[in-house]
């Protein structure tokens, strides 16, 4: 369906050619042209229909339209300002490995409860020497101080181990689909 | 001058009072005002200015001339999609410790290098054990495989150590401002 | 097709139901008579056909062909006499965890020159603290001595730590199909 | 050479010295030939007795007898299919080891509880930092999950250490004989 | 305010420049002169204000009604004889890792119960593996083993880990401020 | 001689008694009189003669003597303000565990080259697992970064662990004397 | 022959049975009574030969004729005064970790190295995260100090830890044997 | 030249200077002619006064009195005959470090548990990351086995961690005293 639909484009036939699609983004339906409306949404989300439209030489009803079907399949969460963390004085950020009392779905358990506390914005349940990683962004020292109390005063977390982060070098959440 | 506006938007009089600002903050003469609005555009940034200015109570005009002067300061960095990882199929997720040879501005050096290769999202350098903690995202095992080739024959490289993620429990980059 | 054969074998309609297979063995198109057939086989491979037939109810002449299919795709890779090693004076086990130097493609290259060492049955390349995990039988300590000799001598080698084991609980490597 | 020898030795009586046996082995009673025929048997175990009499010289009746004599002794536990794990999508593996925590027996009993969980082969009690390397093999991350969680919910595990696979370099347990 | 001062020094005006100074230095209103002042009385506070007012080429008075401002706040805390520990056999040192059962406010209820063992001379609450660093200072190993007893018999110690001190190559607590 | 001078003093002869001194100081020379006076001077140096003879009830002419002795032997090094690092923004406080390369007379070696470097005010040669432990002081991260790039640098420092101190809760350099 | 003498030994009939022996001892021809000998040479090797031989109900003659073969076939090295360490003033006592750098007959190499510096007099090569394991003996920490230079300043060894042994709770080096 | 000064003294009464003895054994009263004696008895104790007292140049009656004293003064704990363990069969050695639970003089308790278990023959308290290191010598591996099980089952047994002995390259407890 989806050479298919290019061939209906035939003044797109020279677009460049896509790296092999993933199987997953295969198996949801997800096809080229999705792809680089999706990259084009990441660089700008606040980009006009017609500049992407033109950009991708598609009609613009075509881009408005997946558009649509990609917010509805939850492939697009959000749409959000990018901020710089330290302009805004949130940069005594910190990577935090954690260890946790097992039992039970502990996992679940304690990471919601870690997920909670301001100023963590992400924790991985990871399989090695520690369960999780989080990562955590504070005004200052004392301001992280509070928010590791937090942590650590939480009866099934056995253990953290603090990394100050020095100097983020990248930090780009954008996925690379093409 | 902060006060000021309020004074002179007496109807807003009973709008919540904020948290303390933080210094930095305070020091780029970012007030309450900026802060909602950036909080409203990482929610939304595709939100019209008609409804974020109803939200604070404000003028239009100013919430426009205020995110024109955010963007110039850099504050805003970019309006970007937030996709799912797992929908597109981008669901092999790893943290990386790696430690590198010393030498002088060796954590400038290798950072840069390790921060193209494809995957790596996220590079920090941390004060620790370790020397850099890596976020990858990869389509599978193998493509994982592809990306810590290049990084473990770097000829700095000392050693990596791989935390492959179990679960994403939580993964937000927005900045709590307010 | 696989529930074509089943319906033109009503009278085994009332077979056990088993457990959904994985994704890959569908796509590989093994269907769940052949993961009976193969778990009968890993139980006992010289049982006789008509036996493996009786039990799952088919005729002997499919379990023949399907048997043949099996072992043209590699499912089946040998037919194998499982022996005791401790009754072979074989039971000086070790687990080593290895650490090698990085550089190109170095796992590819260190985990087949530490194949071939003798003694050694099972060489993972893992993701974590180390590169690989060994598994070693040898006659006795000084038999695995000069066996990590062998291994700890390689230019590439950095590091080795053996885990004598103190008893086998279990070993079985036949596959749990379903 | 070896080849040359067994030639000139047309009887077989005297078939050419082999590498010294274990203690063990020659405790047991197992002489060279028993070893030839295991390794035979450990190679191809639906080989006709024929085939195998003839590669080693020896009547038919002597393998024949041989081989029942060293099943009785439990030298030969099963004869079985070597299966591709990674043909029926059972590629998720994991070395993991385990810390417990101490008392009476306990190894013996944790050992046990661990054997039996589906998906865990191998479970080793060791010397050293550990208590237990395992090894498991599963359909996927979540299903391997799922075994990890059984393990790390019972009330005596302490602490456990995942190291995925990121490649099988070598997975024979053929005993190496002679 | 600094400036105006110098200005009514003109024959000081070729003092050598000073290191731009902290932000909190400047915050709490300290300038060059007082940074010059209080090196002074690092190095030897018995010295003659006449001797500092003749360094620094300003009034006597000055130096005097500084440093009573300075005492006053808080910036200097005491006037200390400096000891040889070694001279005085106080030279079996220590540094100890201390890792803490986890607990609200562990780190203030535990710190402030070690600042008390006579003996430690040094308590940090530090974020890594470890929990706190201590300096300890002891006649001999039994003196220190009568330290350490009392730590590690505190019920919300877990554990401790010695470095024994082999030789100080350098214990200077002054300040460097210029 | 110790005993004579108390004799010589009957009113003092209700002094408390202090406990056993140390070998060392035994061997020194040094009496329970001149501990006090120590200790005095470690309080506060700048007191006058007169209040520590009072206190100690010994003439202040022997005050005075016994201070020059201790003085001309080394046991008094300097007497120094002791200031507040916090109110001179010198509180990015760190330990760090070092690691160096091996050869003859190393630790004198690098220990040296470590210890003028800016901001280093304690390098410990320690017997264990890390072969220094460093205290550092700097104004901020980035200042602190400089430093630790200068450490990290030389050639023959092989691994450092920075540990970032959260909170001093104590550092007292004076030493329990009685 | 073991059975016999005992057997021509009537009165002994009732002596104590021993535990079973060794395979070793079994092997080396070292019966009963030549352990209880060797027990009785260990707890005092000056002892009167009658005093054993009457102690084990054996002609005196016996014992005389055993020893000599036990010194013979080298089971008995050396009869030796056990001294007191610490009365000796060699109290500085320390288990060391050493690793090293890995390369051909390493072990043996460099442990006969470390075998010859004065003050080791235990040296284990050992299999697990170290690869020797030492026992030092010195005079105090400098005397340490120059024993442990001496060993890391070896070109092949690349670390060591030392644990200083805070108190001897047992030192026995007899062999239990009965 | 120590012989030569050994001639030109005929006497014997003022023997070679010895290595500046330990100030321990100073104190003591052992002076160079008793560490002389006692080095020959560490290394046979069963040679002949006479023999000692010749090597020695001292009257027979000199050696016979300073022995007796030695052993009353403890110096000589006892006289031993050094056995071969591996002729014994006693050759399956571990190096065993243990973590205990603290408690107040947790050392002493626990230590003195572990010291009575048999095959335990040395038992060192240690500072560092382990509490204890322990020496154990046992006949095979289930005979360590049985050991290890009488340790990691006492309450107060945190963790213990085998590494086992590959070769003893140097084992001589004989303490070097000239």
């Amino acid at each position: 369906m989806k050479n298919r639909k290019r061939e209906s484009n035939p003044k797109h036939a020279d677009a460049p050619s896509l790296k092999p699609q993933s199987e997953a983004a295969k198996r949801s339906g997800i096809g080229e042209i999705d792809l680089r409306i999706l990259e084009a949404l990441q660089d700008d989300c606040r980009a006009r229909l017609e500049s992407i439209a033109k950009e991708l030489r598609i009609p613009k009803s075509t881009v408005h339209y997946r558009i649509r079907r990609l917010e509805q399949a939850g492939v697009i969460e959000r749409y959000s300002a990018k901020l710089n963390a330290s302009k805004l004085g949130k940069d005594y950020l910190a990577v935090v490995l954690v260890r946790a009392k097992y039992g039970p779905h502990y996992h679940q358990r304690i990471g919601k409860k870690i997920a909670v506390v301001p100023g963590v914005w992400a924790v991985y349940y990871v399989l090695g020497d520690n369960d999780f990683v989080l990562l955590i962004r504070a005004n200052d020292r004392d301001d992280y101080m509070r928010t590791l109390e937090k942590i650590s005063s939480m009866p099934d977390v056995e253990r953290t181990s603090t990394q100050i982060v020095a100097k983020v070098i990248k930090e780009d959440p954008r996925i690379t689909l093409t």
